[in-house]
């Protein structure tokens, strides 16, 4: 049964038509920003789900968004930057397409793909946590999504991990994604060189005329002290994250994407002594969470919107 | 359809025949103690089996335990308070009784009693949060508990919400538990008497010949500066915790037990705006998770043992 997994993002709306092997078979893609209508969006979703079921017929459509939906009322309820405010999008795209779709929140997809058809692949229960510009995460149990009460659940990237601490854009203080996020590294990073002005870090920034989370570990890498300071703190803050993690839902597996978890083996080498030495009975454990990295990409978002569609939430 | 529920605790070991309404017909206790073996204590257990089950069938028999159990394997792996170490629980008790039993952690009983038979009846999921010595609790997602890859999940009191803050028991600095437990309100309210020698609340306590939460509130209740100070940042650090699981879970209900939450409808109208302005996208949610005291007192141990042994679960 072939299904259409549609993943909405600030610069782009990307859909795909994925096989019964769980794999993609076609894509379709148009691009979009924050100052773009609904109606537009919805108009270029309409577009993608007609060219890519032109050549077969389509079971199940899923709709993965960057923000807060109601799947049961098929409303997406909020996004922070797209432009979606209540808007009935299965309402819509029905008659635009005659199709019903699914909505579903996209970190939630790209965790339900990576637990079903990737990285923790046959694992009872899986968190995903993405390192990106901020903390994103699903949490899959027996198969299913954590969604919570209102659909809004899995925001991970918002548990406090240091009260009264850095200000996260959500509006509280001292959330995991204030410390963890690759925008904390940077955060940590420049403060670092307006007390290093003659490290390596400082240079590299220099050449590259900005500094990111690429720049501090290649910094890292070349043995520069204050880039060493800076992630092996922001190592045992991310560890710190994880741990609690590990204690609330000991998952069979914690896998980590986005672009800080492309240090793949190494990452989850100076992760796990930190992380497990912090996880509550560990001592006495007959088992342990495996921790590793994500391995879908970009395709993870599509992918998830189009199981979640096909029911097997 | 009976069943017999079992509550291990380091001071006695309670035992309820529950009827087919999860309401409990008739009770059996055992004194106990740290100091006593397995073998001692399974004969106890196996006493109250026998006890319960003289007049009536029964179907289903729970033992719940203040530790790490594995349930699959029959097995108590670690208790803390009392002294089972990997001990086959199951398997002695089927040689004295007969009966085969199923293992449950005593938290995540209760936390299973008030979501299936108590405060959360009804509700699609909740999170049990025991403010007593340290901070328990439980997690019930469309009625089924969360235990995870190895039995020892929701460890909600472990989850660091000041990272380098204070020692917890556990051994990590600034858990949940460190912040929020009964013991972490009485190290505050130390401090503060310290610095406040004239406090109503140093009074309260010499009287008393100790200080308590119950000392605190009292003295809180008497609007004492003091104990004031210390118990809204008491509250603050509950909210922050339990912000941090309404962002993880989203539950229908977040219902609290244990010593403080005697405090009932008073705690909760101090926690709701502390909590709800903490969470994620609160502004536009539809809905809202319910914060509440629990309601089966120290029945919901036993009752929830036996309902994980009916097969609940």
């Amino acid at each position: 049964m072939a299904a259409i997994g549609i993943d909405v993002g600030g610069g782009s709306i990307k859909g795909a038509l994925i096989g019964e092997d769980n794999r993609i078979v076609k894509e379709a893609v148009r691009a979009n920003s924050g100052a773009r209508s609904a109606e537009d969006m919805a108009a270029d979703m309409a577009d993608i789900i007609r060219e890519l079921s032109a050549d077969c017929a389509v079971d199940a459509i899923g709709v993965g968004l960057p923000g807060t939906v109601d799947d049961a009322a098929g409303v997406v309820v909020y996004t922070p930057n797209v432009d979606f405010r209540l808007y009935d999008l299965r309402g819509r795209l029905l008659e635009l397409t005659g199709h019903t779709v699914r909505l579903i929140n996209d970190a939630n997809a790209a965790a339900f793909a990576e637990s079903l058809a990737g990285a923790a692949k046959g694992a009872e229960s899986a968190v995903i946590v993405t390192l990106g510009t901020g903390v994103g995460g699903g949490v899959v149990i027996g198969g299913k999504l954590l969604t919570g009460y209102t659909g809004a659940a899995s925001e991970l990237g918002h548990m406090v991990i240091v009260q009264d601490g850095e200000p996260c854009g959500c509006g509280r203080k001292g959330c995991f994604e204030a410390y963890a996020s690759a925008t904390a590294l940077v955060r940590m990073a420049r403060r670092a060189m307006e007390s290093n002005p003659q490290s390596l870090l400082c240079r590299l920034a220099e050449a590259e005329g900005k500094v990111s989370g690429r720049t501090v570990f290649a910094a890292y890498d070349a043995q520069d002290p204050a880039a060493r300071a800076v992630v092996e703190r922001y190592l045992d803050h991310l560890a710190t994250g994880l741990a609690n993690l590990v204690n609330i839902f000991y998952p069979e597996v914690i896998a980590l994407s986005g672009g800080i978890a492309n240090r793949g083996e190494s990452l989850i080498r100076a992760l796990e002594e930190r992380v497990f030495s912090q996880v509550h009975g560990a001592a006495y454990a007959q088992k342990r969470t495996r921790l590793t990295t994500c391995n879908l990409g970009y395709e993870a978002g599509m992918i998830g919107a189009a199981l979640y569609a096909k029911g097997m939430q």
